[in-house]
């Protein structure tokens, strides 16, 4: 491996934070790339009210990389829970006071980053307002990302493609650490909700398509309801390469371990959980080098009052050393 | 002046702000001691919302001993200015958030020292709730400190005395720093909103007879109509001597100089100015030492819309650092 080995990421929510939270361990640049199209919970309040970009997974996206005390990563995810503020995160405040402050959400999140701390870049995807549009199956279509999980025809009907409401343009930096990037590496993430919203802005997608970087994949742990049903990893793959050109994701790392009866039940209540997908030794999409580990993580999450994000977020999830210790193995190899 | 000579300041509002500004620039501990009775703005709903203590005025003391950026003391100051959270200040939301985390107030502001980089220390007056309840001269009674500035009755009928709803505890580091402090600056600040609450807690006025520092009385610039209407400076003292004991104040230091007519005018208008307090030669309060010097600032004061605070806050203030070197030469001296 070369000295200063680029990474960009391209991803979103709890997988993004957990790939970063591995990755950053080793002595790599990275630039998290942040797909600007949430618009659920806090993140949703303060676009509406207060007219900020999204702040959600650039939030957890900094704390990831956040070499501080434990007590600044607490206090950013910290939800209020009464009054007016009931269900702001802390952090989401923090960004969107910032972006106020410096009149723009890049000079916020680098703000943010120095009182981090942050080790590498966060970067949205763009500086325009992304409205995601998600058409049914059956031809209609329903407004904003937080729809996904929150509207009833999403699982009734099933998605069908997404859009976005109006174009936006990249941000130049992203593109450039697309571009220049050594390895790029893509998900974990909600398909729909974190990974493919970045690809519906042209310009990323043609960045993937001329970067010299190998790609690497990471397969979801499980499919979702109404998304991405009965998908295998072929068809993600296929999702995705859609999009930024088919064979440019030349490798695939993906997990074989089961989860536990008690976290895949509580998910087939509270997360719309299809079915899981796992990998075995017959695994095989296209040409591409398909790495087959065992990735789960056994930590068992604590939930406090304070922390709904704890209680309301997957319990099924990579460990995010094992995630990055086999990704850095294929860059390293 | 002997190496880490401690102060130990008591006040509240944007006169301590100013007088800490100017302190933390000598070398000398400081510890600033603030009272709890504040419940408007901000402050109040989150008191009200988040049963947190009143963080408005640990806020302002801990962005003036901060040696961290600008930045984040902008950010501290930032307050919001749409929906919900319309008016509360980000500084606020950090400290009611960290005393969350850390499951009290005291700790919370800790941490917040931490991050802020403080130079000396941020101590309540007590851990209590503090609720202030004002006599009229009428007889009647208001509740809340906020009912100084807001209610009517105050300035048509005039404050006659004060006392808490509810007794509270000292809080006992705060005792410790009046008690081995070797200089206690009081003052400036509201009289009743700032200076005597503290001393409405026995303990605190009692640490003060006790201690043997030399205590240092900071006077007012102007008088409050309804509050201390035509008070002189003698007026002050006695009202706070009537708590910590006559002749306990050895220095009085005071302002010579006359504000210009717009900002009086603007005073008259905004803030219940009632008179201007001017020291003289003639000047004399019992046998203590009066140090009479051209103490006020002549900063324009930015206003900008991202910082209501300047707007609604004083332009009649002291000079942070004249005050500063004034005091300073009468602990060298």
């Amino acid at each position: 491996m070369k000295k200063n080995h680029a990474i960009a990421t391209i991803g979103g929510g709890t997988g993004h934070f957990v790939l970063l939270s591995g990755l950053k361990k080793y002595d790599v640049a990275i630039t998290a790339i942040v797909s600007m199209a949430d618009d659920g919970g806090s993140t949703g309040v303060l676009r509406d009210e207060l007219g900020v970009l999204p702040p959600g997974d650039v939030r957890q996206c900094l704390v990831a990389l956040s070499e501080d005390s434990d007590m600044l990563r607490d206090l950013f995810s910290y939800r209020f829970e009464n009054g007016n503020l009931t269900g702001h995160t802390f952090g989401n405040l923090f960004l969107s006071a910032l972006e106020k402050i410096n009149g723009n959400f890049v000079d916020g999140v680098k703000e943010a980053s120095k009182i981090l701390r942050v080790r590498g870049v966060v970067l949205p995807v763009t500086e325009g307002q992304m409205h995601l549009v998600i058409a049914l199956k059956d031809g209609t279509h329903v407004k904003g990302e937080r729809a996904l999980d929150m509207d009833e025809r999403i699982r009734n009907i099933g998605v069908g493609s997404i859009f976005l409401e109006e174009k936006v343009r990249a941000y130049e930096p992203a593109l450039e650490a697309i571009e220049n990037g050594d390895t790029i590496v893509i998900g974990p993430g909600d398909l729909y909700g974190s990974i493919l919203p970045n690809f519906l802005i042209k310009e990323v997608s043609e960045a993937v398509k001329k970067s010299s970087a190998e790609v690497v994949y990471v397969a979801n742990l499980t499919n979702k309801k109404g998304q991405t049903d009965g998908f295998g990893i072929g068809e993600y793959v296929a999702a995705i390469e859609q999009y930024i050109g088919e064979g440019r994701i030349n490798v695939v790392v993906a997990n074989t371990e089961m989860p536990d009866k008690n976290a895949i039940s509580l998910y087939e209540k509270q997360e719309g959980l299809d079915t899981i997908i796992s990998c075995t030794s017959s695994t095989a999409v296209g040409n591409k080098r398909i790495v087959c580990e065992p990735l789960l993580s056994h930590k068992k999450v604590h939930i406090s009052d304070s922390d709904k994000i704890k209680k309301e977020r997957s319990f099924i999830r990579h460990d995010s050393s094992l995630l990055a210790r086999v990704i850095m193995e294929q860059i390293e190899s």
